[in-house]
């Protein structure tokens, strides 16, 4: 019998062939104008899981875009592991970035260009092809898997929650495995110990009922965007801290020991800087670059407009303007609760001579830790760690997996993030691209993974 | 012989349909790809100026949009008037906002509505008009009369200064009268004593290179929005007086006499709340609205973007943010050291942590005023007295008018500024009208301030 890593390099290609056809399917979640494509990549993905040997596979509806579950339960005695992903992808502007049209996958010096390549179809097709080879090969899996991918995580996964909670009995399991993460360096394994939750608020901003002549109304009536500036200003002190009343009140304070084992991750502040073309390093005082990205708390304004854009100058007073506004929330602070406080903010603060209306989003996600002595992480850690050659770093991520926390608070099931994503590889910008080395190296580990925790896992 | 008033009454159709194709040019002068169009516009005039027989009609360059001359110099011993307009129009954008296609001129419950209508192709067509109609039926004109109209007055009339200054003989006169302004009501007439100037600044504001994902990087790299609205927020004190040091400097303050006239043109707060749909005004505190408007000058911001803008969610941690600023200036500011002064303030509060340039836009405009008492300024309010039945208010106009002050300045000559735009006909905004009433009004009205020039005027 062919042994299963053999089949992965035997049909190597062909999976790189697939990868890039799964890619060319742009699946933005946050367009209304993609959902078709959305329900295109779920029912590409049901076709796929089937091929590849998995069973009772279905797209199931979530109120907003679908889910797709497979199953694989024969492994008698043995712990179930579910297995997560998400087929959803960012949007692609500003487009004129791109050297490549974000959904027309090329291959070039090894890496897969694409939007989504990396966020998260690349390491979310790596345990269905581990899956298969395992099936075609073994004829079974070394324990019980559920595959559960979504196809709403770039818009904060708002229909998640409640298809968990409906669907408790379907997908109980011992552990999660999530494919949305990444590792280190090329040549450096990390394990995630904890992942920020996120919450947000869109401001809208209305002065008069239409855009007015600057000189004939100008001094006279309040121009939204001033009002828009004052409200966003006054949400950081000049220090870089978040000044929202209560804001920081449920934030879990950094321990000596966290702190130690964050200090050993090695940080080269030209090289950070230089990937990302910043001069300088910029946050809340008293804390390290690490901190402040892990286990911090941080609010942004992802995007502001109003008034004219266009070339040259437009001399209009705005009727309108707009900001979105979002948080990135560590243990242990309540995204309900952070937005409610946002909300509060922008009312406390906006001046009375114009109308200011904050909409919480309804994308939220609760910030998520896993204990660092957990299990599956000391399997996970000796798997990479083979793998690597070298011992994983324990580490946190800045990103937000809100199905991280789901799956504990309703599910029961701490999650380990097992994914092969690099941190230079441009998720959520211009020329994403995930290395075709990652997704190699990421069949290998996962099939030894779930040998491992067929194992050694109860 | 047919009295010039009856040929404008015979004429009328044949002059409100020649207006209407002269309204289907989008003459947008900020807009490169229009650029065609204004050059089509000025083709348009010149055809049609000879065809009203003006003589040595022709267009002519200025580093920019082109401006079109034409004369009519037989009055000898009269004295000689420049009449000024544009034909270039503002951008139409929020399309969506229009009822009707911006250049698609049609006419409803007797207005014209189109972009330019009012502001300022209709206004600068009368004059064309009434010439047409003396020499087709008296044979000449009162006055000697100078047609100069510009392409390029909505980006501030870049290169009109200079086009000025190198033909200062050809456009040498006793007095120019601008067809570019308005009236106080349907059924009040105004003449205007001051126009405000106008300095501006675009400013950028970089991190990084690239969008980056604010899961990843929000914390710890600065965010140029912030940045942005912290520089923005600190150009205007809480109160709303502008806070950039020297503002205020050259400011000519308010005589007592001076707020007394401007306190009896009636102000109807209710109404000018209710025409912009604004819950209230809102501006420099110890100022009236009218002397806010008027005679105080003024910081907005025209525009602001950066990040996402589309719908929903996208936690990007932006790349860049921008401002369009523009100041409307009062005598004795001076637009150049305005923009300096903004400059300088944006260097001295940018923080550190980004890359933050600010570029003094080309346009600019000097604030004009004419002296209450001159001469021209008495006939014309006599020829408006008695064609509306009442005394025209002395006011003064908060919007920018560059050329009034550049005649001072190059030619030696006052401005009158004779126009029946009213303020309620959305210059700059969606759906912009002129009035079929006033068009018709401003023709007899022209007809008559001529031959009283030409009669009363040394």
């Amino acid at each position: 019998m062919l042994p299963w890593e053999t089949y992965l390099d035997h049909q190597k290609d062909r999976f790189i062939s697939e990868l890039l056809d799964f890619l060319r399917i742009p699946s933005i979640s946050s367009l209304p104008d993609h959902q078709s494509d959305v329900e295109r990549a779920a029912e590409w993905l049901k076709v796929r899981m089937k091929a590849a040997g998995m069973e009772s596979v279905r797209i199931m509806p979530t109120g907003g875009h679908p889910v797709v579950y497979g199953e694989w339960l024969h492994a008698s005695g043995r712990p179930t592991v579910l297995i997560y992903g998400h087929f959803d992808t960012q949007p692609v502007d500003p487009l004129d970035l791109w050297n490549t049209p974000p959904f027309e996958p090329i291959i070039k010096d090894g890496r897969m260009c694409a939007r989504g390549a990396s966020d998260d179809k690349g390491n979310l097709f790596i345990p269905i092809i581990v899956a298969e080879a395992m099936l075609k090969t073994d004829g079974s899996l070394p324990v019980n898997v559920k595959f559960l991918f979504e196809g709403q995580e770039e818009i904060g996964s708002p229909q998640l929650a409640d298809f968990i909670l409906a669907n408790k009995d379907l997908l109980a399991c011992d552990l999660v495995l999530s494919a949305d993460g990444g590792q280190w360096e090329e040549d450096q394994p990390a394990l995630i110990l904890g992942t920020r939750g996120l919450a947000s608020v869109f401001i809208e901003v209305e002065g008069p009922d239409h855009d007015l002549h600057s000189g004939t109304y100008g001094g006279t009536i309040a121009n939204p965007i001033h009002a828009l500036v004052q409200i966003l200003d006054s949400m950081h002190d000049p220090e870089g801290q978040v000044a929202v009343d209560g804001f920081y009140d449920d934030v879990r304070s950094l321990t000596d020991e966290e702190r130690a084992e964050i200090a050993r991750v090695p940080y080269d502040e030209a090289q950070y800087l230089n990937e990302i073309g910043a001069c300088c390093v910029y946050g809340e005082p008293g804390f390290t670059t690490h901190e402040r990205a892990w286990a911090r708390p941080t609010l942004e304004v992802n995007g502001i407009y109003g008034g004219y854009q266009g070339e040259g100058l437009k001399t209009v007073l705005p009727s309108k303007a707009h900001a979105k506004v979002s948080c990135r929330l560590v243990a242990d602070q309540d995204p309900s609760k952070i937005a409610d406080l946002l909300v509060a903010h922008v009312n406390k603060v906006s001046p009375p001579w114009v109308r200011v209306t904050s909409t919480r989003a309804e994308s939220g996600a609760i910030p998520y830790l896993i204990p660092a002595e957990h299990r599956a992480m000391h399997i996970a850690a000796s798997v990479l760690g083979e793998l690597y050659g070298k011992e994983p770093y324990k580490i946190r991520a800045g990103g937000t997996i809100p199905v991280n926390a789901l799956f504990l608070k309703y599910l029961g099931a701490y999650t380990v993030v097992f994914a092969f994503g690099l941190k230079d590889e441009r998720q959520h910008s211009p020329n994403e691209f995930f290395r075709l080395s990652s997704y190699e190296r990421g069949q290998k580990a996962y099939g030894v993974l779930l040998k491992r925790l067929g194992e050694e896992f109860k």
